[in-house]
């Protein structure tokens, strides 16, 4: 059998892009070799070290990890069933949190999200780097996370993220294996960047 | 006068992480240097395969450059006092802007931002590769960017975008001449990543 581990779905672009970018996609094939902590701690340094408003760095993560089976199995149970059939080999789960509120007058921040994004997107793309994968999954049960890990309320689940090294398409269920495989794909420039106004495509759509 | 642009604002870190995450940073010091559209379409092409949940990518931009003149006054009218202090120099603005509801169902998409957010980081990380830098600003009034440019009252104008080369601090402001140099500062991986439970900080944190 052919390892499926050289599956190239780095990303067909109209203009070049870093490697770094070019090589990150969000696989469900995943091996259930470990992940070293160094590692990990090179995922967690990429993500601290995103831009924010303010600097305010809302975002937390809990991380488990095989090792710990009883807290892995408690992260794994807050998966919806659908995400559970192909994470069944995954090493290492996190959950990324968002602080609501701004730390210096406790208002709502209303780039809590956004910059969760930026910095699990940066989580993602050292990954990469790692010679690793990660999967976000917003289908994951919010309250059963809230509760099984004692959220404090002026936090919020938001995302939960699979990671590991890749794995062989073959070992996925049936139903998942078309989607694996499948080509990714994206929304033309054309569509996503205007110049001067709204729905006037760029010129940089257009060469 | 020693250039400036030799500044290192590199991120001290705890983990290695890649050069092209350690290096970015929000400068205020832009060159008017203007940027080749070849840069620009890497980079929106880097936003464009962001990772988005349904991949619904939730993304969209206006960029203007200084050579339409005329809308890039529009759009620099759009920014706060403040920020139009530093920006008086920068060859291309972008308004990054969400998708506020989901395009099957028109149910509203909690993650618009969130994918925003991941469009914008890896963007920036694309800008690093240019040899560009980006900062991106809260600041700027979003109702007179969606009278100015039209935008559709399903899309919300989340993020204004510096874009350019690097300048030297001292053609910045007095006052914010001192932040430009500053170190940059993030909160402790003790305090953002926590192992089984809340609030318990990962043995990642504490070699």
């Amino acid at each position: 059998m052919t390892p499926t581990i050289t599956l190239d779905k780095s990303a067909v672009t109209e203009y070049p892009l870093h490697e770094l970018i070019r090589n990150r996609w969000s696989p469900r094939a995943f091996s259930s070799r470990a992940v070293a902590a160094e590692k990990l701690g090179s995922l967690f340094e990429a993500a601290r070290w995103a831009a924010s408003s303010r600097n305010e760095q809302p975002w937390r993560f809990i991380v488990v990890t095989r090792e710990d089976e009883e807290a892995f199995n408690r992260a794994f149970s807050c998966l919806m069933e659908g995400n559970q059939k192909w994470n069944h080999t995954v090493p290492v789960l996190l959950f990324g949190i968002a602080k609501r509120n701004w730390s210096h007058n406790s208002n709502p921040n209303a780039y809590a999200w956004y910059d969760l994004g930026q910095a699990v997107a940066t989580l993602a793309l050292q990954a990469v780097a790692e010679g690793l994968a990660v999967h976000q999954m917003g289908g994951f049960h919010k309250d059963r996370v809230r509760e099984l890990f004692a959220i404090p309320e002026d936090y919020e689940p938001v995302v939960a993220v699979a990671v590991g090294y890749r794995g062989e398409v073959e070992d996925l269920p049936e139903d998942q294996r078309q989607r694996e495989v499948a080509p990714r794909n994206r929304k033309p420039l054309s569509e996503l960047v205007f110049e001067g106004d709204w729905g006037e495509p760029s010129s940089l759509a257009s060469r």
